[in-house]
């Protein structure tokens, strides 16, 4: 099981703020998941992920096959109070899921 | 209501390694927090900051404290599979709680 972060590197946010939205869509993609999946990945430690995406089409187009692979997902809009116009796409979470159903979505992706 | 994350700033992580390392320690405060305070702070959108120390000791330091005010948190270890030494100390997360009860722990730290 695994969970896997995609974000916009376009948006060139400092390291805390990366880190803010990362941990928002990590947290908002859990909740999506099923209780079952989301415990066999805290027990196997909660891996996760940080992958690049260089647009905000290529998240929606990831989330778009999240969907269809039935994988928990979220996409993240910030809030916009600091340095993002409001309702900037930040990030996309994908998961806890099985690390190969994942992969069929992300596996083309570098690391962040 | 806010959750804050303090990053070790010293370990000089790249961006994609520390958000993740700040996503595990979002994501395992939040478990610890109780439902009614996560649920609040889900609604009112999630607050969360990532905030700077500079070494391991103050993040214990921190846990600490937030300990006595009895706050939900969380000190991460790394698995150590990629750049770190296995077990490295890597973040604290505090929260979700009210903002006041998390500034009187982390009130004087500065943005990551």
């Amino acid at each position: 099981m695994k969970q896997v972060i995609v974000a916009r590197r376009d948006l060139d946010l400092d390291a805390g703020k990366l880190a803010a939205q990362v941990a928002h869509a990590a947290l908002t993609a859990a909740d999506r998941a099923d209780d079952d999946a989301r415990s066999q990945w805290r027990d196997g430690g909660q891996k996760k992920v940080v992958l690049r995406a260089d647009a905000e089409r290529d998240l929606h187009e990831l989330a778009e096959e999240a969907r269809r692979e039935g994988l928990p997902h979220a996409v993240i809009r910030d809030a916009g109070h600091t340095v993002l116009e409001p309702g900037t796409v930040t990030t996309l979470g994908i998961g806890p899921a099985p690390a190969a159903a994942i992969d069929r979505v992300t596996g083309e992706l570098s690391l962040y």
